[in-house]
Formats: C-alpha cells, sequence, structure tokens
C-alpha cells in the first residue's frame, strides 16, 4: 500500500479542476449583462500564469473597448465565414446554419495575440518554433477553465484573416493575432459541446486517440 | 445588487481550478514511482475533453512502455539539446547547466503527436491552419491541470526534432510530433517557475502584456 501523496489537493479541489475540464463550452451565445471588472482580472491572470516555452510569455491580450472597432471585426469574421462556408463546398449549407461567434453580445471582448520579436527565444523552439503558439493556447485554456469555475462563458473565434485583424488593431511587424474572444454570461451552458449536438462532428473514442509504442488507429 | 451567478461552482471548487493554475509546474525532477494506471487514465480522459477547432480532435497520445525506445527518445533530445546550447551563442553554458528533462526517470512518458489528414478540416482552420496545434496545447494543459491537482509532476519537453521523432515511432505521413511528456511523482514541485528560479528569465509585470484596443509595451 503507498503512501498517500502529500502533494495531492483536497478532493474538491480536484473535482473542481475535472469539473471544469467535462463543463467548459465553446460558447456563442451569450447574455448582455457587463462581466466584473475584478473576475476578468482573474481571467487575465490565470491566462499569465500559463506555461510557456522557455518562460517567453509570447502571449498579448487586447481588451477592446471600442463598439466601432468591435463592429469591425464582426464584419472581418463575417468575410471570412462566408469563405469558410465556401471552401466546405457540400458542407456549406450545414456551416452557415450554425452560430459560430457572440461577438455583438458578449460582455467582454479580448484578441489573443503572439508577440513581436519572438525571433529571440530559440529554448524548446529552434526545431518546433511553433511552440510560442502552443504557450498562448495553454494561456486561452487556463481562462477558459477558469471562466467556466466563475460561471462565465468563452467562445475562441479563429474565423478571420489575421493579416487583416492585425491592421485593424495596429499591430507591430512579427505579432500575429491567434484567436478574438468572447467573454461574458450565460443564459445557460450548452449540456454536450455545440457542434456535436448541432451533428457536425461527434466525439472519437478514447481508444482511436492513444495506442502504446505505436501509432492510434484515429479514425 | 446583481442576483447571485447560478452557473458559478462552489468556493472550494473554484479555488481548485486557480490553484491548479498557480501551482502547476514544467517538471524535470521526478521520483521513479510508477503512476496508478486509472490516474494516467483520467489525465487522457481531461486531454481527450479540451476544445477542439472545429471538434476535430487533432490530438494523438502515444504511451511508451518500451524501455528501448524512450532511450533512443532520451538520445534525441541530447542530440536537440547541444544544437540549441550551440544556436544561444553567448548564453550556451547557462543553458547546458539547467535541467531540461527528466525522460529516464518519469513513471510515465507520452508522446502527443498532432494527426495525419489535417488537411479534412477547413473549419475555424482555413486561415488559420496551426489551430490545431493551439487545440492540442489545450489538451496538454488539460493533463497538466489534473495531473497537478492530483500531485503528479508533469514536464512538456520540445527539444528534439520532429522528423527524427516521427520516424522513430513509425508515424504515418502528415503526423507530427509536438510533446514529450513525462509524467510522474515528485519529491517536491518548485515553489516557482524552474526557469525563474534559476535565473533564466523573469516573469513579465502584466500591465506588460495587455492594452486597452492598442499594443501592449510588452518588454
Amino acid at each position: 500500500m503507498a503512501a498517500p501523496n502529500p502533494h495531492r489537493f483536497p478532493d474538491a479541489e480536484i473535482a473542481g479542476v475535472y469539473r471544469a475540464i467535462a463543463e467548459r463550452r465553446d460558447m456563442r451565445h451569450f447574455r448582455p449583462d457587463p462581466v466584473e471588472p475584478a473576475l476578468l482580472e482573474r481571467l487575465l491572470w490565470a491566462a499569465h500564469h500559463a506555461p510557456s516555452v522557455g518562460f517567453m510569455q509570447p502571449w498579448r491580450f487586447i481588451r477592446i473597448t471600442d463598439r466601432g472597432l468591435r463592429e469591425a471585426m464582426h464584419a472581418l469574421v463575417e468575410v471570412e465565414r462566408k469563405a469558410t462556408a465556401r471552401a466546405l463546398g457540400e458542407r456549406e449549407e450545414d456551416f452557415m446554419r450554425l452560430k459560430v461567434e457572440g461577438l455583438l453580445d458578449a460582455g467582454e471582448v479580448i484578441v489573443v495575440a503572439l508577440a513581436d520579436k519572438r525571433e529571440q527565444h530559440v529554448f524548446g523552439r529552434r526545431t518546433l518554433p511553433e511552440m510560442d503558439l502552443a504557450s498562448v493556447a495553454c494561456a486561452i485554456q487556463n481562462m477558459w477553465l477558469a471562466a467556466r469555475a466563475e460561471g462565465i462563458g468563452l467562445g475562441w473565434v479563429s474565423i478571420f484573416e489575421p493579416l487583416e485583424l492585425a491592421k485593424l488593431l495596429a499591430m507591430p511587424e512579427g505579432a500575429r493575432p491567434v484567436a478574438i474572444l468572447c467573454i461574458g454570461h450565460v443564459a445557460e451552458f450548452y449540456p454536450r459541446p455545440m457542434l456535436e449536438m448541432e451533428h457536425w462532428a461527434e466525439r472519437m473514442p478514447i481508444e482511436a486517440v492513444m495506442a502504446e509504442n505505436g501509432w492510434p488507429a484515429g479514425t
């Protein structure tokens, strides 16, 4: 019988982590109520405490409070939404029926970008330069889980032309936007992923994505 | 006075999420004790319940139980560690003094890769194809936080040549390894990020990474 692990959190805290993972959803439906400023600060704190390759902290966050900017961003997303639909061919109509963002409704909108001057960072990136994006994604996942625990919805919109969004927000050369986050109160969280409920895709059995010493079966 | 948010978790569960975020570390020192199989399964469940762009679930997990494979992977990491050190120039010696992985010691080693045939998925990726990696990173962050809550250490090693690792594990064309995860019991978690304790880098003030309607100051 092994000794108890002294680093293990109390049961309720462990349950909180697994519950946030299980009940987190990519939200596209929001109520317009404002998000409490202290809560938004906690979410940004969570993001900034993500792991980053070589501790480079490549994430930058732009809070959009200007309504005109928000509307211009929404227009950019609309252009790309239609381009995506066309690229999907036979699934075009199915795609156009989906709600893919809540940009005009969410209490807060935050653009997340990769910083400029990333070429200075080599640690953990010489052969895998894209690890900077992986770090930014971990930061967003931290926000997502913290938001879910706080009862706040978050949706990650990646349907935009990054060069256009960079221009709109006057980002420096070398910076690259990777997410428009819609953050806000929701009437309810989807009981299952919205794309599953809408029969866009199914969750794969976990056995299909894992294997021992070899390649998993996949789909 | 606003009504209480009905979607908010109980305080102890919220505390668990923030504590996991705050106390998670990129671990490189492990004790050799085995990881309980049911616990490892929970971590993989957490990974598989991450968000993914267009619900594509691009993650694949290879559990390494063959000691020869593990040693061959360690040799690959050693080659790249030296190449990274040379590329760092004046910081070469500082880098070589750091412990960057615990591959030979950790109870479990899991390789995480991007699946093959990803070009079939266009939703949310037409202009940002790298969103598949972002999804995989969210999966790893889920594992990382769940592991921390369970009192288990995890280290993400990205110091390897991906083509060589793909060959070693006979991955199909189009697949790409992005992480060697070392997972296991630890004597203690670093009180602060190891790279901060070793004075490799400092955490940036949060004000430097965020701004309103414009670009943050950065470093």
